[in-house]
């Protein structure tokens, strides 16, 4: 199976600028986290933007849709930031793109700093993309989440499953 | 869905031994895998033994045998080591413990090393072990192999699939 | 020889601050580097303040230099933002502190962050300061630089000299 | 200040073989060590061997002690297995190389293992030689030893003062 990952930014992808002391954005840290998992799986990378979730507006969500369904793979997993994941999944469950797994996933620390949950998070949304069905998920805390089913809770951090 | 994780060592639990220079159990490092990939599923853990898959014999598997039988959780996850995981996945599937899901994993690196496959592998055998119907699998490299369809290359220290 | 650490803060110190996504201040990590690096000095150390030095101030040099003079030690390491360290160490100097060798250092990586040049510039300041003569000096990149004989080159990041 | 490194090994240096589960030598890090350092002191590197020192004997510390003599730089660093570091040292005081620091360090763990004294250590030794006068030192646990005032005790790990 093979598996196409969209990049979008987000913590995940975070850097801390030593001269000015800021965090940013540079290159993704996804291949160098898929050859650390050792991970052999036939995956197709492409950074769709490298941005913070904050910052994503109608129109980024709108490229990330049409990324997910122009893409020839029946399985996609798309790194995003945590603040705003929700809603491009929400976003991505309107567009009703037929006979694709799409799960999103993110990290609450920058993989750069040592002690993210980046890798243990995209090691889980790569198992969950290749074998639940058809539908979008958000992949967090372990858990797979159905997009309708879940938000962040801001105050812990978390996600947490919510009725649809 | 509560999972029982089942410790029996390898190369994921190695550490350094500073005064002697050697390789050494201690103390098992999944909760502190589980903590930093801000895990929030229903885990119970159990650490059954920390040895060297090499040295794993029969009796060590009848024991994780009847741990993985006896456990009232019907999703199970056992860290071992890699040189005789398919060994030991084997046993479980002839022991025909029916009605649950049971993932071996383990690690290339320790995860104390800092550049550990470990913290990508505990995410996906978590995963597959929450979505993947009853039976036995090995997580490695990102895929889910089942018990019988599965060797490791010792020449490259990749798993890859046979024929059953 | 006893050494006298004083703790300000600085990019040393900072954390990544998981849910607001921004770096700050907790406690000081100069123990743990103490241990990481197996130090076995007499040391004894006091957090005096835990800024950013862009916000140091007069008043806050002014504690500085009294923590310094009125310290039993003979040898006194200072950690401290970049940023403003020389500003600081010609406080330092300006006070006149007879008999004292004193050590300014810093990071430009948070040590949080895995990849900080903080646990090399900890053990240099820690040697600077046990060998030479008393004065006012600033640790950086691997040099000892004399308080009135060193700039921040704040393109590069780098500490280099100037004529006094 | 130019300044030699004179590589020799040791835990320093040693990595972790996913394959063998063993540990081995590679590449030095002393290089990477200096960049995450941000060290900017002009160095020169050589490569004189990479062995266990528990494997060094009398014509490898003969080698050492002629490249020791050898390069034109007045200061010398020189990473070491910490087992024989002391014996080393003997070595080369024998040696009577006159007009030259050289500081021996080491580290009790790998470099490449995350939690390394290797970082502190070599930011100490590389600030030692350039202010010790000529002799030869041991840089250890935040000291500086006189090459006959040192023993290392293989019960704690640590470096501790005899006398002479």
């Amino acid at each position: 199976m093979r598996i196409r990952i969209l990049v979008t930014g987000g913590t995940f992808d975070k850097e801390y600028d030593e001269l000015s002391g800021r965090l940013f954005f540079r290159e993704t840290h996804v291949p160098e986290i898929l050859r650390r998992g050792r991970c052999l799986l036939d995956v197709q990378m492409d950074t769709v933007m490298m941005i913070d979730s904050l910052d994503m507006d109608d129109a980024g969500r709108a490229t990330i849709v049409e990324r997910a369904r122009a893409c020839a793979e029946p399985a996609v997993v798309i790194t995003h930031g945590t603040d705003t994941m929700v809603e491009t999944a929400r976003a991505l469950a309107a567009a009703a793109i037929a006979g694709k797994t799409i799960v999103l996933t993110g990290a609450m620390v920058p993989y750069a700093f040592g002690s993210s949950d980046g890798l243990f998070n995209l090691g889980s949304a790569l198992s969950f993309v290749q074998v639940l069905p058809p539908g979008v998920y958000i992949a967090m805390n372990g858990r797979p989440f159905p997009w309708d089913g879940v938000r962040k809770n801001r105050e812990t951090g978390f996600f947490e499953p919510v009725n649809p």
